[in-house]
């Protein structure tokens, strides 16, 4: 998560939301990224979708079965659902987002009867240092 | 929606599930796409995502806001928020999916608190047609 944080503190200092995220494969980082909306002009470039993008690119499969996701901010139900497709073995999350965040809020999808494979989760880790980050983030763009 | 039904024959050709969908402004198409989640290695290449991901870049604007999505089948919860977050202006689908939907069943993703723009929607559009496609396919592929 130390390593998703850095990736956050790159997206801040290139005026991107503050959330990176890291694909792992047992000791092996397969891939990070952090949110690249403004600059990709792409609504959908959240840091969990790129990774997942990137990682199955560089596995050369869609289904990342062995894969652990670490991302700095509870995921929104697009990429929480994304996870569940790319068969995620376990999703590791900082902070939690009462407003967007569709894992332990809003539409909680894994709770879904449309949702077919649920990964494991575990939710809060380093979270204070993951919400800070965003919040001075914001703080700076008001 | 004829065009994107099209574009679902095309996908189904080469593999893949007969999905399609296109994003108009006005009366120009700006992008059409079909699922691609085979031949990319990409759990997340719904025609949906596709044709937003195209359609931003073209339009060089993560926002959509006057623009109209056509697809064959219901939206699932990860494509349905990514058009939120596009703020596409207005939905149309073919096909109701109860299995893996996310505009109808499931999550019903424009009803949560944490969607913060809702499309204007219209379901059931050339429904049989859409529905008649993947039936097809799904049926070959046993």
């Amino acid at each position: 998560m130390i390593r998703a944080l850095t990736l956050a503190q790159q997206a801040a200092a290139v005026g991107e939301t503050p959330i990176g995220g890291i694909i792992v494969r047992g000791d092996v980082v397969i891939t990070s990224a952090h949110n690249l909306t403004e600059s990709l002009h792409d609504a959908t470039a959240h840091a969990e979708m790129l990774a997942l993008r990137a990682a199955s690119k560089i596995l050369g499969t869609r289904y990342l079965t062995d894969c652990d996701l670490y991302v700095t901010l509870e995921p929104c139900p697009m990429c929480a659902q994304a996870i569940s497709f790319s068969r995620i073995r376990r999703l590791i999350f900082g902070a939690y987002d009462p407003k967007g965040g569709g894992v332990e809020h809003g539409p909680r999808i894994y709770t879904q009867p449309t949702c077919h494979h649920r990964p494991e989760i575990i939710g809060g880790v380093m979270e204070h240092e993951c919400g800070q980050i965003l919040k001075d983030f914001f703080a700076k763009m008001r």
